[in-house]
């Protein structure tokens, strides 16, 4: 209970289902004084739309405008807290009707029932990505924290449906609709999107993000470490699978002389840390790897079954997307810029509180 | 600030540097009436103790027996606070001189001191794997809690310096000291540590956790996910640098119809979701895989800095180990252990609340 | 930073400002499968509402219509975040101008200044009473939990301007606009708050909260302590100064034979201790004091500071209320009913993990 | 569950019961580079003994030496956990066998078996006011970081048994025994605790905790204000009944231009707010009163029942207090010390994001 909720100097509770009036995020921590308006979140609120995804997106349109209602006086932040709400417009309920008595394969249908006794089943309800609205809105507000002290998060595809890109040039993310920083890659992946459509089916991938500019000392050891809590933010997004630090899942199978970075009077000599050395950011670009899995409703039949337990076949139709990336990118960041704010409050704390000569 | 608490109604506290007078935990929170003595908790401990892992460990010795110092009465738990101390004995501080001014690569040397303008450079001080002891020890104690409720947790070696175990035969893990579950890996592993070892180099691996037992509804959308507090706990012990749960990475490769798990009359007919969906358990066994770093501590020439950022060149020899598998085994098993025991008093909490007719 | 949320199980977290477009609160952690309406929160915001007061209270007139915006499913709640909103409509910005540069004595116009660099100086922004609706509205849900389990928590006057209750026949409550248990008390203070009025004063006084029903064992030793809680709980209320239980102040001039409650086959036969033994509910009724702070908007002149430090004189008009009482009362209601909800929640987790046998 | 911990940045853990081998802490939080030995520690423990408080102390003699086990390196703070133990060494376990079976009036004996289902009876367990030593322990390595920053926290009686002190002569406090600033009721205290203790009986008072030096800025509205965590740390001492900030109880009867503070280019001209405004400390004495109920083992005959709930009668004979005060004077300034220590770091970091220019 009480999980909705995350951080502890800068912190945000989410609240909303994917068929209710709204969605919604209370920011508490915000430092004061900071200027802010619905433009400096709207434009993250847009790259998370539907319809802006190309070939992976669903046709539906969301607006998506953030309303301010707390928190901010002519202009600026007043360290109370910041409440933002988005509407639900295209919320067509009754479609979903056919799925009260049946679990979605893949889905939080069944879990959420078990564990509430009761499931809210118009469009996942709170398990909906709709519920990442908040995550968005709210980590715009902690980018822009991160901004004003030179810090910058940026998310990318670097794969989709096992075609990988193979460079990470960030100038490109901008040039394709799946925020590739291959273009060749993204080209593939495209066509593999399309035909993957055709066959009823969805694609999972792989997320990377790149925190710039983080300075050394975040991070709470032993249990708050830095990758302990980018690791649990992008895996309570619903569909990550997978969480990886700098050489991640290579590491294993290295020497620790290849996985070692070495330390020069320049700085480190390779990255395979991630930017993090015993829970701490030591300076270096933070890198971080999501597994995404493919999205579970599908066009094609299977196999499930109903609340009284009878075999049923399920075959879901409508507006949904082939892969949630492109549109996980914004929620990534999101997540990303969420755990570093926290962590920069946290650490300013230490800092001002050093013995003083 | 503050980390070094984990969990909310089972809250465990650790304490204690490598070359102190010991290392400790508080455990808070642990249902009172259950019968505890120090032997529940030493045969974990003893798992972990140097000596135990066969070809990757060190020759040190350290007895690590531990006390229970509050929280029984009469042999039972009392619901107040467990304290738990071990006691560091073979502490050899003056070895480490020669480390004062110098940061290792690959450790948190670099990062505490920039962190808290201070450091405890005798063998890691609070960065050292000595830390897990406490994981362990109050691990030990969850995993009593679970047991009382017909869970059992099994952590298990299934990589080791990119030898990868092709079966799961849980009966094998006894019969081979890197906790195997097959055999003929292990064989393969050991003779990989051993030419490794004298290359003066290290080797990481990949180690997976089997939970059975776990009952459906654990888990605290939308933050506090079962998966993300999973994906923390793992990514908190020093040597991890990915986790997935599941088909994990693999599922982003995968298509929906692929990686989704069919629903049958008698349960789900596969287990890509690694028992969580949604965030929540559904009642399958929860597998989780955490990528273990090379020991970065090796006997080879390495490059690195002074406290004064002049260049350096480091050799590190002494009593270390070649992979932190399989010492790392049960600290796996301790952190899952924590995490769920954790979720299982929220969710009776929630099973008690609902309403009565 | 981040004090804007109240309990663990429990949990809620408001938001809002005097003079934004709305105040609200997220409700995390609402067992799941209970009815909810806005009219079970309705009738609760209506008695906080001003002009409910009688002699004391100002004209204003807040419609104060409580919308639920997530965490209900067909009328009942699901588990989720329950988000309540309730829109300011009656704000009179301008009316404020004159205070920009100015300090109110007895207002947190200064401390929330210093605090955090920039004030929303219209009705005090956040330092508002206003901010009470969310806590009204957020301990109706509460409430209705503990309804459930059948316990009731009722607060009332005993003290304004001195003038004290001579008894508690708690039926009278409804029949005086004080909600005094004492009706001759209730004229008398009625008649001394004219008179304050009529002098451009104001007046403070106690309420005391009564919770009958309350099971044995709520309260977390040995810093989570029920009545520790309690205090917090009703100190964290603007106006509130002082807060005791049981025989509070009273036992510091007792002796122990006086002030120990007896215990008989039949339960206590006194309740000095206000049912808290050692922090924990003993199933007796918990009895709470609070002593309320006369309204510091007085229509008298008062020596002040303006933003540069040049001395001012401020004289407060306009639509305030002669007392927080008995506007307040509903307030310390929720508050003692967010501690009692919080509380069973977590011992409902003590209880359900005893050990089976 | 998992009540034993306090604060949020500096963040405190206790543990141990009256008869177990030792009481301890653990501090999370506190600031690295500090300088701390035993010796900080052990005044405020000395003060804490029996056997100090003059006549109303008991003539047990407890040496209650703290020893650190963790957190600090060449006699500084490291930024790691700070564990202190204090062992138990007067433990007359035997003396206690006559209450396995029969509740003590007053104390938590029944509360504690209804909520744990078990208890250990033996001087009350975790019940017992021995666990404040860990209280005293930690707050005063909080005081040391108070003192760094120009705050000093100090307690003393003003009121016992009725009989209440005229004046605030600080500089009276080390005269006496009871820690009283007026020596003349201070003469007057003693007397009425001698002819108490002829007669079998016990003693409460009241407290009154100063802290000067505190900057305008601590407390995060609107749940965890100053006043309100300064009410929950004061009332968690297993003693206090009530707690008031400023002019407290007496603002109940004053009107508002009575107790209103006039802000003056120098300051404010009165201290009725007791250093808070709104939840925020102004830049004032910080003042608060606790008042402490007598003790509840008294030496005369009294009525309770056994476990099966038959009629018994108790007389509490052996080595105990008359009263609380004074032993309970360093426990006070140590809850506000951890208060305080708490919120200034919270400030802190609040303070350091400020936007910068």
């Amino acid at each position: 209970m009480a999980g909705n909720s995350f951080g502890t100097l800068f912190k945000v509770t989410t609240w909303g289902e994917s068929h209710g009036p709204a969605v919604g995020v209370v920011i508490d921590g915000c430092p004061p004084g900071m200027e802010l308006s619905g433009a400096d979140i709207q434009a993250d609120l847009d790259r998370r739309r539907p319809g802006t995804g190309g070939p992976a997106a669903s046709p539906r349109k969301e607006p998506d405008r953030v309303e301010i209602l707390s928190g901010t006086f002519e202009g600026r932040t007043t360290g109370t807290p910041i409440s933002l709400v988005v509407w639900n417009r295209d919320a067509h309920s009754k479609s979903y009707e056919h799925l009260r008595d049946i679990f979605r394969p893949g889905h939080g249908d069944i879990t959420y029932l078990k564990k509430y006794g009761i499931r809210d089943h118009r469009g996942g309800g709170r398990a909906s990505a709709r519920e990442t609205v908040a995550r968005v809105a709210s980590g715009a507000v902690a980018g822009k924290v991160l901004a004003g002290r030179g810090i910058t998060v940026t998310a990318y595809t670097i794969a989709v449906g096992g075609i990988e890109a193979a460079g990470r040039d960030l100038d490109e993310i901008g040039n394709n609709r799946l925020f590739c920083p291959d273009s060749e890659a993204a080209a593939l992946m495209a066509a593999r999107i399309e035909a993957v459509k055709k066959a009823g089916d969805t694609l999972g991938g792989v997320v990377e993000v790149c925190a710039a500019g983080v300075p050394a000392g975040l991070g709470e050891p032993v249990f708050a470490k830095l990758d302990g809590e980018l690791a649990r933010a992008m895996m309570s997004i619903g569909a990550v699978k997978g969480v990886e630090i700098g050489s991640g899942f290579a590491a294993a199978a290295m020497t620790g002389s290849e996985n070692n970075d070495p330390i020069t009077p320049d700085g480190f000599a390779s990255n395979n840390s991630g930017g993090i050395l015993a829970g701490v950011s030591n300076g270096q670009e933070i890198i971080v790897r999501a597994a995404v899995k493919p999205i579970p409703s599908i066009a094609r039949e299977q196999d499930t079954v109903d609340l009284d337990g009878k075999p049923r076949k399920i075959k879901i139709g409508g507006r949904h997307d082939i892969s949630a990336i492109p549109r996980i990118i914004p929620v990534c960041e999101a997540m990303v810029a969420l755990v570093l704010a926290d962590f920069l409050l946290l650490q300013e704390s230490v800092a001002a509180m050093a013995p003083r000569p």
